[in-house]
């Protein structure tokens, strides 16, 4: 059973509430948190017939609105959706979350109520970036706007572990988002994670540019949260910006007007490629359960692509299996940056002694 | 009379020596710092008859390299054509300055042997984005990957100053890159920038996504130089990659490959808008005479474009004027910030003290 926050997100009640009815009707059990005044008549609208789809509805009577002080809305409210369906995730009701909420609060509650995996520093929020060469998984998107550079080596533990897990990579190439793929490059943050980086045992292939990002020379990219976010957010912007220049120059010529017309099945196939509407959320990755954060501005379609995203992830075990090698690794990681800072001395005679 | 180096840039010196020379062809007077032995064969090679073009050339025997540490380069090479073209500069024997060059050196030696407009805390490198609604100037673009929020206030005034005189708006608005456009959102910087801004008179419009900056909101994007290095980046490579996935996507069908084969024009005229080797490269804010940086990786177009800009630069007398108008904001910006900072005190008849 997937929880899902239908007072979350800027259409919400109305675009969370109709994804969960699409998810229900593939068959998906959702329960849905929020205020049963505003959700039953929802329902009933959509889907008269809601009763005969596994939908169950949990009333919740406050909501954490999308401007409002992330930490604040979580303490004052105590019946707020994100806080009961989170709540139910813990005792085990339900086996994942699901919303398009204030995400900072979702993340400050789920690392509260679920608790962060053994080691973990900060939880970070993951997902893949659309490329034409394999894969590209980025984390932080936005969960920590402000990194030490320990956090970011651990963001690289994450990476890696996910790939290897998800794609079945062996040796996940880790890449650092920078102003400049030179070593000396970065700012004071970026330079002591590529140091730190370079210490690890992970196949670091060094700093890399945004505009690189596409050219496929690495599998994961580390980034602190504040410019994860400003990177996702401008691949989308300008992802859609330069479709509308391509109807804007289109619309001079009758011609070229009809011609892109007839291209129309493959500019919507590149749209559906960019359109975030379609890939159903990140992965808030280092807390014990599945939360998926869906974009603020989900539509009806993207929270259901979330809903199935939430329920393949439960059904392939994802989150327990990644946890368990996460919490392996950064024993083992931590271990191995201890080797490195106090490195072993060595005697008079020139032996070394271990 | 331009200064172009022809020892900087991912293509240098072929690639600078053709753009100088195409810029030459067009009347434009140039003076190429450079190894002389490099330098002259590939004029004689692209140009048999160069001699009779406004061409002259200094000979500088160092280098420094794109991958070089840029102050320790500028230190240690005294006879680098950065080194040598800004000296030239700050003597008048020339009215601006390309490079393509180290950009980190560029900015520390143009700081250095330039000197910063009175009250400017550090210089920073700005250019327009590609939109289809009106101009965005973003700043910092590279200059300062670590910055203070003082610094951020300047490049507001910076961008205010350079959209009224250039655009002619009167009253540009100035946003501030977020994650998040809400208020609270932002990382402990762009919090403080935030209320930094708030106080100054200008029309401060609050934090913007990356996501938003195509829709028109904004007339000036104020951020970090880091984070402004990652989105200029990033538009570029976003860019560039739809573009090939339009080609990929097209490639699957004979009847596609053909259609888009027709709107070639068109897509042709995208990518100019999005190729920065049309731009010409970005101007230095806040150092006393006119540095323009070129990307790196700049081909003969670039270069050329780059000398068209620094011409016209200073052929409008752009940067004495913004200069004055920056120095003077600055004075009132920082008498402003204090009249803030040190209330009226009210005396115990309620009144207020001037």
């Amino acid at each position: 059973m997937i929880a899902v926050d239908v007072m979350g997100g800027d259409y919400a009640p109305q675009e969370a509430v109709q994804g969960a009815l699409a998810a229900a009707q593939k068959g998906i059990s959702v329960v849905l948190f929020g205020n049963q005044d505003k959700v039953m008549p929802l329902l009933s609208h959509y889907y008269p017939r809601w009763r005969s789809l596994p939908i169950e509805l949990v009333h919740c009577s406050d909501v954490i609105e999308m401007d409002e002080e992330p930490v604040r809305g979580m303490l004052r409210k105590k019946d707020a959706s994100i806080v009961r369906a989170l709540q139910a995730l813990r005792l085990g009701k339900v086996q994942a979350f699901v919303s398009a909420g204030n995400s900072g609060a979702v993340m400050a509650a789920a690392t509260v109520i679920l608790g962060r995996v053994p080691g973990v520093l900060r939880p970070a929020i993951g997902t893949f970036l659309p490329t034409n060469h394999g894969s590209l998984f980025c984390l932080d998107l936005g969960a920590n706007p402000d990194c030490k550079p320990e956090y970011m080596v651990q963001f690289a533990y994450m990476g890696y572990a996910y790939m290897r897990l998800v794609k079945h990579i062996a040796q996940p190439r880790i890449a650092l988002l920078s102003n400049g793929h030179e070593s000396y490059k970065g700012s004071v943050l970026v330079k002591k994670a590529y140091d730190l980086l370079s210490k690890t045992s992970l196949e670091f292939v060094g700093n890399i540019e945004s505009r690189d990002l596409f050219a496929g020379r690495a599998d994961v990219i580390v980034t602190d949260g504040f410019t994860g976010n400003v990177l996702l957010k401008s691949i989308q912007g300008t992802a859609r910006a330069v479709m509308d220049w391509i109807k804007d120059e289109a619309a001079r010529s009758l011609f070229l007007k009809i011609l892109l017309g007839l291209t129309y099945p493959l500019l919507s196939r590149i749209k559906n490629k960019i359109d975030y509407a379609r890939t159903g959320g990140a992965l808030l990755l280092g807390v014990n359960k599945p939360v998926i954060i869906a974009h603020g501005s989900s539509k009806e379609q993207a929270i259901t692509q979330a809903i199935f995203f939430a329920h393949k992830t439960v059904q392939e075990k994802i989150v327990p299996t990644f946890n368990e090698t996460l919490k392996g690794l950064l024993e083992k990681g931590t271990t191995a940056l201890k080797t490195i800072q106090q490195p072993a001395t060595t005697s008079t005679s020139g032996q070394v002694q271990l």
